[in-house]
């Protein structure tokens, strides 16, 4: 986290979508699966797409885990979760998850300069 | 959480209360301030406290924080989550978590049993 | 952790799957495909089901889940896993997670106590 | 954590001690051997073993584990260290560690009210 | 971890920073509060800065945060902790927190060797 | 993670060398002890070396620690360890674990294509 660090989306689906390929390559029925699952747990549904999202960034801060931050900071503004909203999902991962998601904040708003605004 | 358990709304709170008051009782303003964090965390303003309250619960899923789990759970039902979007926020930290989770949502299917219908 | 506790293998099958009956009674998809992915990870495939699961008993030692442990712990026990093998699965536990790890290897060896001889 | 707890010393020595040596009589070198680095790690050395014992506390808090706990908690006491220095550790955890350490805090005082005093 | 990586003081406290700044500019009151509670918590009180800084440091080796454990590091050195109290610290964070801790304190001897001497 | 990536072993292993020799020149004797656990716990024994290394891979995937990971993948490769055999250790990661551990998943099969063949 020390390094300088510029989010390029591009680059980061493109690595994202041939590793995910070459997992999948790999064949493992479990795996193809568990991967559907994932897809689908954040479609509209009794929650909306838009909810489930903050709720992925959420779980994904307080896990610390930058790249899953990133996918869900790219998700939440394509559907239109404002600044507030998402300055309002930090404050609770920072809240529940304490000082050691900062240097995780301070990546995703790194990431959100990178990003189209929404 | 292999012993039959069965949540009791009111020896839960009383407790909860007693031991935070003797926390408090210490005296560490730091301390004090972290409690009232906690507390704003959770109320209306840009994301609505309904939804807010959906954010913690699924933080404290991932994290595996029962005690935490119990206190969302509350709220969630205090304020009309319904059954089908607990089980979407189940869900979202069954896939971010895995099944590390389950014994979690175990536990809270039987607080839910316990506790009077939203 | 600090309080006796002793496992009592039909308390704990009769519990689980009573909660399991009740999570999947709520209808969710996603989380009724997610139990079966959970099933099947540990069934015989290019690694048999008897190393499956000692990989299942050290992840949930470093994840500290006592509920995942004592479930792998009585899949051990069934597939012929020994004493000295589980020791094994303990020792890398304990290495890779420290010391934290040791209140979940002693309500390992009490789960032990109770369990019929492999 | 959601129910009523008091923490007996004795009680919770003993199921210690009973259980480390059932450990131990596995006869595993390494296993043996871990549990001689975890002695050893707290006696006095370039940091006395008081600051230890603190330290120790920290990283059971943050990691939240309630055996870990309740066992720093009674060498803490054992040195002489003050009521206001634990609440000082109890902050430094819960702004690192966040609310999810909030339970052990209150599990934490539920334990020290069953110590005799410093 | 696994590319080389030498720590640059300059860069990474003006990164941390900027981005800090960056995070404050989004004006969430509840955030800015964190904030200095996370400040005040080092300072002189019943426990000295100093040791305070080493409690701040084998929390954050065994949570594993690497942006924290640099900025302990500095903020130890900068207090005069010693290069023997520093590897008392990595010893009791590597039997807590097990060998997972291990990339972290090669990353911390080498963040190290870039700091100014105590 | 979000960044490019690739995998070199002959830097990686230069690295790990030169810093753990330079822990172990702090002369600090329980973190040496702790290094040779370490080593030994993967040794041939009532568990075999390949399995243990498996062990070491699954415990590392849920603990998501990329360094762990790498050398343990290694490892895995050097006695043997098939593809297939990754592939499902890799699931039982996922399944544990959860979708948190994909971008761990990702960098494995990024220092697989990295890593001479079997």
């Amino acid at each position: 986290m020390s390094d300088e660090r510029s989010f390029d989306l591009d680059a980061y689906t493109e690595r994202r979508q041939r590793l995910n390929d070459k997992i999948l390559e790999g064949g493992h029925l479990g795996i193809k699966r568990f991967f559907n699952l994932d897809t689908k747990a954040y479609e509209d549904g009794a929650v909306d797409a838009r909810t489930k999202e903050m709720l992925g960034l959420v779980a994904s801060l307080v896990l610390r885990c930058t790249d899953c931050i990133d996918y869900h900071l790219v998700q939440c503004r394509r559907l239109g979760v404002t600044d507030a909203e998402l300055q309002e999902v930090f404050n609770v991962a920072l809240v529940v998850g304490g000082s050691i998601v900062i240097p995780h904040i301070r990546s995703a708003v790194e990431t959100l300069e990178s990003l189209p605004d929404a």
